[in-house]
């Protein structure tokens, strides 16, 4: 169980386990919006028996973006369910150019899933909230019966403002423009990985989910060149970096050389047969930066706790538009393509 | 299946049911995002690839809301999960005195779920946010195993625009106030009940599942003395109105005899000893208004098509603050308490 269950304890004693009833509109519905999710997510636009919050804004641009997270098993080395969902969609804001402000949350519960858990998710998601700077100001509950779930679903949902020199778009993308990554990929997919198969490392991997708004912001203050970021989450970099191509219909080289990958997930992923350019990341993102500012943007982004090991892995070239080749460390050239199947179900 | 189906060919032929790549971010995603759901919901501002929408905004207030549906089963008398999903946010959005404008939305399917039916609720999805007038613009797409999940579960976020003279909240409710009803309660509960009884009555009992923003909005262009709306869906007009009653402490009183509910469903009731107070509705809403502009309200309301039947079924009282009173049809009162326990789960 995660930490934070120890500092809020458990504020519905009467049952230990969710109930349908706990969906279904009613008096333990009301409990458990005002017992467990207003004291963690209190703010004043959190109206609990309302049907919507009502916000403020200004003139300008909004960044609206939604996920749902299925991941299993809900409690994994490095987070959970609940700071998933938080800083995923957290993350797709900021992907956008937006600074996020607000989020709904949206929870489907199988019957039967121990309050406890839940409570663990939700003290979790206060945190996440917090430290990306987010307030949670709406909110759904359902419950399945059960068997027709799995423990607990979350979407969220969330609004952010775009800042007025900001324009992140494929269509930006010239040759030239290098592609800047913050750091080692593969964590997350491999942290859930050997949760589920029981693996034990020396040192344990650690997913990487984190709120990418504070180095994204950083980034975006000093320069007006960043022309596309996004976050390879499913999927990996390898299909991440195959959308832009296609939606910019530019070429782009990857040099295996360059990308962070720890000797852990290496490993991992040699045992497994993945490749590590296909592992999902939570707290990653490209950037796609004009050739003249690439070398700024990587000064700053490896000051940040979330960019030390950032690295340019690559760059946008005249050739192979749309599709991704990889130069590998042994000098020979081959195509990337988008993931094909399925290589980890319910990764995020 | 919908009729919906019949007038838009099934777009992907490779595949007859969802596989867990179609979840994967790879090249079944995009299929899937590409043949079935752009081409729906297609509109400038829905990116396909991207990790969230911009869209432009007028300084003021925006309403934000979200609601998950797992509504078993996901096709009944009068609807299926797709339209529910699109007017049950659009509502949500309504009930705060908001114009529903944008629209998220989240898929979580189960692996194996028919791509025909998944067709039929995204024609569903289409027709109801063109007759609701927002748009779809930004989505997500998860698949769980088969057995983890239950065909298919959505989320829809929204945003709506609340105009300047609108004021909808519990604080502003008076002694002496009006409550109207738009019309019959207990449709869509009592529909959903009879598909998964198999039952068969004379003439079929219908959702009420519809857009409540078009009724709203011709409500609120001719007073400003529009307290509160709700919509009385889960847990039915009964915890609506205990909800309301606590969140302003006022006493409310509602007349038995004015309450309109179709012979049907006060049938279907008696059969199965459930109160129609209690039963989910998904295409109504109370309004409670200053009693100098309650009729002129009715009126307005039973000129519009959703609205037929409205009446002023009861109103706020100097007594029993915080508490919902029936007058019975016999001449006596009853305190009419929020619901405990699960009538009908996965109503919505």
């Amino acid at each position: 169980m995660s930490i934070s269950t120890l500092s809020c304890p458990l504020p519905i004693t009467e049952y230990k386990n969710v109930l349908l009833a706990h969906g279904g509109g009613g008096k333990l519905t009301h409990q458990l919006i005002q017992k467990m999710f207003l004291p963690r997510f209190n703010n004043p636009l959190l109206e609990p028996l309302h049907d919507g919050a009502i916000i403020d804004v200004k003139a300008g641009r909004l960044a609206f973006s939604t996920d749902s997270y299925v991941v299993n098993p809900i409690f994994f080395p490095g987070g959970n369910i609940g700071d998933l969902a938080i800083n995923g969609t957290v993350n797709d804001l900021a992907m956008c150019g937006a600074r996020p402000l607000y989020l709904s949350v949206g929870f489907i519960i199988e019957e039967g899933f121990p309050l406890e858990e839940l409570w663990s998710v939700v003290c979790s998601m206060e945190l996440a909230a917090k430290a990306a700077g987010v307030t949670v100001v709406t909110g759904d509950t359902k419950v399945v019966e059960h068997g027709k779930g799995d423990k607990l679903f979350i979407n969220t949902s969330g609004i952010g403002v775009v800042g007025n020199n900001v324009n992140i778009h494929p269509s930006r993308i010239r040759v030239g423009d290098k592609i800047i990554l913050n750091g080692t990929i593969g964590d997350h997919g491999i942290a859930i990985l050997s949760k589920r198969e029981g693996l034990e490392f020396e040192s344990p991997i650690l997913s990487d989910t984190a709120p990418l708004n504070g180095i994204v912001s950083e980034i975006l203050d000093i320069t007006d060149q960043i022309h596309t970021m996004r976050d390879p989450t499913r999927g990996g970099i390898a299909s991440t970096m195959n959308e832009i191509a296609e939606q910019s219909n530019k070429g782009i080289v990857l040099y295996e050389d360059s990308i962070p990958v720890t000797e852990e997930v290496r490993g991992a992923c040699e045992i497994f047969g993945f490749d590590p350019l296909y592992i999902a990341n939570e707290g990653k993102f490209i950037a796609i930066v004009s050739p003249e500012e690439a070398e700024k943007v990587l000064a700053v982004m490896q000051t940040h706790p979330l960019g030390i090991n950032a690295a340019i892995i690559g760059e946008v070239v005249p050739g192979h538009p749309g599709s991704v080749v990889l130069k590998t460390r042994i000098g020979s050239s081959r195509i990337v393509d988008m993931i094909s199947g399925e290589q980890l179900p319910r990764i995020c």
